[in-house]
C-alpha cells in the first residue's frame, strides 16, 4: 500500500488563496494520501479578538484550559471543516479527523520538568491507529487531521502538526506501507539564504543537517521540522520532501531528504 | 437493520455534568446508534466574548458571516469534539462529523423570501448520505453529527439539528432500517404545564398534537420539535420518543407519540 502523507503549514492557511492552491495540489496527488495540518494565525486572532493574550514561557507557547477550547475550536473546528467542505467541492471524498475520532490518535499530557506546558499532548510512534487510518483510505475516504489529540480518558490536547505528520508516516511505513511525507509550506525548500526564495537545497542528508546546524545556516522553526522529517527517514519512511504545495507533484523543485 | 438516532439538546450540553450522564445513558443503549447534537449556549457565550452581538430579525437568528465562523468552532469543534472524546474513554468508538465530512449531509443555502436567514441550509430527507452512516455503524463506529452541513460547493452552513434528526431516521427508515428516534432534552417530556415537571404527558398522537397547538397547552420551541417528530412518524419512523437521556432505556417515562 503506497501512502501519501501531506503536512499543510500554517501560513499556507492563513490565506484563502492558498488554501485553495493547497487543497488542489493536494487533491491532484494520485494514490492512497492523508492530509495533516496546523493552525496557522487564526487561533491567534480569535483569543486576541476574545481579549486571551497568548501565555508565552521563556519563549514557548503554554496551552492552558482557555487556549485548549480556542485551539480545538480553531483547528478542530473552522480550520478543518472549511478544508473538507472545500476538498469535497473537488470531489475528494474528505473526512476531518482530531485524534478523538475513531480514536484516532492517542496522546500522553507532557510532563512537567521545568515548565509546565499545560493541556499538550506527546505523541510516539504506537499513538497512531494505522488500522482506523487504513481502513478509511481502503474505503476511498481521504483522513484530513488536525492537529488535537486526545488522552482516553475524556480530555483534549493540543499536539505539534508536523510531529504528527512523521509519526503518522512511520507506523504506516512500520506496517509494510511505502510511505512518502511532504512537509507543504510557502517557500520553496530549505533556503540557504533566508532572504532569498530561490536558493533552496535540491538535497539535504543528514549530515550536512548536522553541520548547517552547527554552522546555523538553518534556524529556529526548521529545525524541528528537519528533525522531525529525519526521524521519519531513519524510521522506514520511503521519501521526505518540503516545498510549495503546488510541487507536490513535481520530483524537482523542492528540498527532498536523504540519509 | 435496527438503529437509534439519539437527538441530545442544548441545555443538556451546557453542564458538564448533564453532559457526561447524558453520553453515559446514550453508551447504555443496545445496538445501532447515531449521536445528534445541538449547540447550546456556548456559542452566545463565544459570540458574547468576541464582542459580536447575535443579529435577529423578528426574534429570529440570522447567520451572517462571523456568526457561521462561531457556530462551526463551536458545534463541529468544541462541542462535538468534547463529546467524541468523552465517549471514547467510555470505550464507546465515536467519530465526530459535520455534514462535510464523508459527505454526510449535504443541504441548500435557505431561499431568500421575507427574511435573509444568512449561512442556514436547509435539509431533505435525500440530503442524508445513509450509505456512509450506515457503512460507519457496520463497521461498529458511531456517528456523533452536530449541526453544520455543507452545500457541496466549499461552504459551511448552519442547520437545525432536530431538522437533522428527524430527515437522517427517515432516510434510514426508507432503506428498510427499524428507527427509534429519541429527543433528548432536561424534562421529562412535553409537559401539560410547564410550571409542574411531573406533568407530561405519557403519549401524544397527532390529533391531539393538533388540538394542543390550537388550544396553546404547547408554545413556543415544542411546536417545531414535535412537527419533526410527527414528520418521522409519518414517512417511516418505527418510534418517537421525548424525554430524559436517563430514560432512553426505558419504555416508559417519557412522552411517547403515535399517528
Amino acid at each position: 500500500m503506497k501512502i501519501s502523507i501531506v503536512k499543510i503549514g500554517g501560513h499556507l492557511i492563513n490565506s484563502a488563496q492558498s488554501l485553495y492552491d493547497s487543497l488542489e495540489a493536494f487533491c491532484k496527488l494520485k494514490g492512497y494520501k492523508v492530509l495533516i495540518h496546523g493552525g496557522g494565525k487564526k487561533a491567534d486572532f480569535i483569543s486576541e479578538k476574545m481579549g486571551i493574550s497568548p501565555k508565552m514561557i521563556q519563549g514557548r507557547r503554554i496551552t492552558d484550559k482557555e487556549t485548549l477550547d480556542i485551539v480545538v475550536m480553531t483547528y478542530a473546528g473552522i480550520i478543518n471543516k472549511n478544508i473538507v467542505s472545500i476538498l469535497q467541492s473537488y470531489h475528494c471524498n474528505a473526512l476531518g479527523l482530531c485524534g478523538a475520532d475513531g480514536n484516532c490518535i492517542q496522546s500522553c499530557l507532557r510532563n512537567i520538568k521545568n515548565i509546565d506546558y499545560g493541556y499538550v499532548g506527546d505523541i510516539s510512534i504506537k499513538s497512531v491507529n494505522t488500522d482506523f487510518i487504513k481502513f478509511l483510505l481502503k474505503n476511498n475516504i481521504i483522513p484530513v487531521l488536525c492537529s488535537i489529540t486526545h488522552n482516553g480518558t475524556g480530555d483534549l490536547l493540543n499536539t505539534n502538526a508536523d510531529t504528527i505528520a512523521a509519526c503518522t508516516a512511520i507506523a504506516l511505513a512500520k506496517e509494510e506501507c511505502e510511505v512518502e511525507l511532504h512537509f507543504c509550506f510557502e517557500k520553496k525548500g530549505v533556503l540557504r539564504n533566508i532572504h532569498n526564495s530561490e536558493s533552496y537545497f535540491q538535497k539535504i542528508n543528514f549530515h550536512s543537517f548536522q553541520k548547517m546546524k552547527e554552522n546555523h545556516t538553518i534556524t529556529n522553526g526548521m529545525i524541528p521540522k528537519l528533525e522531525n522529517a529525519f526521524f521519519a527517514l531513519q524510521n522506514g519512511v520511503y521519501k521526505v520532501s518540503i516545498g510549495l504545495p503546488n510541487h507536490l507533484n513535481d520530483v524537482n523543485n523542492k528540498t527532498t531528504l536523504c540519509l
